[in-house]
């Protein structure tokens, strides 16, 4: 069964002085902030250009702006839910702050749809800031890239975004045509700095001091808002150039891992040469600052034996990313295809945990049946 | 039954290149900080100076820094709980992010004790800032001050912490003699600035402008480090110099609530004139920034007439705030106090979610029964 919330769309109500903002959960986040934009707020949680607000509460999404925003749990201030028995709950009123009991937002916050329908949200808005400037930089290997990323997070450097993209993606862009600009096929970081003009050029220079010693090449900026926008966009649809890109027949798989910050040199370089030796048409692409990446790869869904191999290499991947202590989802989720690995990074007692929660709020398994955790045998 | 874990104080293992750290729960804030601090990361959240990291999980607390950088449950990457049945489980491993099934970690922070006992902890860190400046400024009226707060709020200011305080609570500050400098005891604002040379130059007078449009006096600078600390801690342990002026005889009843922040000004003026009336030695004292403030009220706790006065004041405040579509509680928590005013702000039927939860963690009801809320009749 599939629920049709298309006719949920609407900004309901927008408290531009308490910065919040109450919306059904079929409003598109871009959308959201076109139609508050003059209110000089916004909502900074930003995953792919089609989410949706129910959706991005249903997988805890996050974006690029996570490394200096947070993540969806940091930005609901309520959630109305109907639960499995038809009983309309909502979490919480609408202070930014609260210690009022469990914090029943965060729970339904991430699960899947598993818990209740969410038919309500009221969100956290923050002020636009004065400045933002976008520049773009190359580096000789992805691991001079990723360790240039670490030394600016380890810094306390407030950088807006940090996101880190191979040769294989910057080719995906040249291919995409989405940007005027030709791309150096070579590991690149885009980077978003943004906040007072003084703040803003002063941290461009300490991370161009940080990415010099990891040899990085000269920084290009975005010459004015519009080239800000394409150049971001061209980022942030890389997956979607990456499915226009597809032959007849085949298919992308796109999956993500978060680990220690420190580790990110480690499993990006492994994980890379892994890539690579698949002889396929497959990248990687991350939110570093989080310490979170992607691998996309395109792959034929009619060879058997090339998706074998596919599967062989994410599962690698992740099973890397559980040793080095960190998650096998850091903004994905679990849905059908990773709960082994879930398993696998919590243990049975911790799942279990989960399952009696579920089993309370949702006796008969009627919502999401299958997600995140298997049905009760 | 009570459980001594003032053993459990150790920092167990500091990463300082993934900017966490692990403790034990009887840690407390103030210790860890010194006991890192040549890593050049801090802790951010700070409660009470003698809160401990265990009760801070507990009541998922705040502190001056939260305008800045979040309350508790932002801060915790992972939890060891004991549960009710003897289980121990893992809520996540070690990843600054991850979207991998039931947020569990932040459903046990702020459940008081009551969904299992914390046994260990880990902990985001962040880069202590370049430079910090404090600075007191003091209003005509309290209502004044707290226009000013939402309008820094409002454009977006990063202060690093933003406090008020009632002229009452100045006067407890020169009777406890904290500080060396005899304070005006009018409306006063604290402000805490922090990060480079330049954008704390540039925030400070940000703040001047708006605090100049709502009749403030001047601004009064820190001058040095020493001086900085001694300042914050006079606001810092104001509740315990209160107490400290206590008569024979009489109890200190101190509450907070929350409210979404355009309603600050209104709640903060009506309740002080209702604490005035009182003609007790009673104060307020916020986080403003976070639309949070609190009520300090010295009452003969041996005379039931007065107590009554005392506890009605504070239920219409906190009903005030609920009107307001606020909290009864920002930081404090629920604890046995406060159970028929959750009741209120959220109704009985997410209260019912609540228990549901509990009863499928600690059927039994062994753990804190009795708080937060009520057991099975
Ligand atoms: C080009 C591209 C880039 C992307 N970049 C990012 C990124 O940077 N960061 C990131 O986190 N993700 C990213 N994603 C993934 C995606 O944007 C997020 O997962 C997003 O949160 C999904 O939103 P949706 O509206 O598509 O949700 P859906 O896929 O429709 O739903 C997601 C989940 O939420 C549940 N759900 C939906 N509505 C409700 C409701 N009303 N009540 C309860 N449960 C509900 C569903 O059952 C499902 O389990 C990207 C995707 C694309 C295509
Ligand atoms: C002067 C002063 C100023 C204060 N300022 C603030 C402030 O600005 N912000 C703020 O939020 N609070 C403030 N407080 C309140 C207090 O600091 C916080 O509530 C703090 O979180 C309590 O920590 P504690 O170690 O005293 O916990 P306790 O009071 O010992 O415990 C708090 C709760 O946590 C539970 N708990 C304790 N340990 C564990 C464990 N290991 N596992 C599971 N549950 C556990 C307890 O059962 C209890 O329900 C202030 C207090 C004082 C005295």
């Amino acid at each position: 069964m599939s629920i049709d919330f298309s006719f949920m769309d609407q900004v309901l109500s927008l408290h531009a002085d308490d910065m919040d903002v109450v919306v059904q959960p079929s409003v598109p986040w871009m959308s959201l902030n076109e139609q508050i934009k003059d209110s000089g707020l916004f909502f900074p949680v930003d995953p792919g250009p089609s989410a949706r607000i129910g959706g991005m509460v249903g997988t805890s999404c996050s974006g690029t702006n996570a490394v200096r925003y947070g993540t969806m749990k940091d930005w609901v201030i309520n959630l109305t839910v109907v639960l499995a028995d038809g009983t309309i709950v909502k979490t919480r009123r609408r202070p930014r702050k609260s210690s009022a009991g469990y914090n029943l937002t965060n729970l339904f916050i991430g699960s899947e749809g598993t818990l209740g329908l969410v038919t309500e949200i009221t969100l956290k808005l923050t002020v636009v800031p004065q400045e933002t400037s976008v520049a773009v930089v190359t580096f000789p290997t992805i691991r001079d890239a990723a360790a240039a990323a670490a030394k600016v997070m380890r810094a306390g450097i407030p950088v807006a975004a940090m996101e880190i993209m191979d040769e294989v993606q910057m080719a995906v862009i040249n291919r995409a045509g989405s940007t005027a600009k030709k791309w150096k096929e070579v590991p690149t970081m885009f980077f978003k700095f943004s906040g007072t003009k003084a703040g803003v050029q002063e941290n461009v220079k300490l991370v161009k001091s940080i990415a010099k010693v990891h040899k990085s090449g000269n920084f290009e900026f975005a010459i004015d808002a519009e080239e800000q926008k394409t150049l971001w966009s061209a980022r942030k649809e890389s997956l979607w150039s990456m499915l226009a890109l597809r032959e007849e027949g085949h298919e992308v798989w796109s999956t993500d891992v978060a680990v220690p910050l420190s580790r990110l040199p480690d499993i990006i370089e492994v994980s890379k040469k892994e890539l690579d030796a698949l002889g396929l048409f497959a990248s990687i692409l991350g939110h570093i600052g989080d310490g979170n990446f992607h691998e996309s790869i395109m792959y034929n869904s009619k060879d058997p034996k090339e998706r074998a191999a596919v599967e062989k290499c994410i599962k690698d991947m992740v099973d890397r990313a559980l040793e080095m202590e960190g998650t096998c989802t850091g903004e994905h989720g679990i849905g059908l295809g990773k709960k082994e690995s879930l398993l696998k990074e919590l243990g049975l007692d911790t799942i279990n945990v989960m399952k009696s929660i579920k089993g309370a709020l949702d006796p008969h398994w009627l919502m999401n049946p299958g997600k995140i955790i298997d049905l009760p045998a």
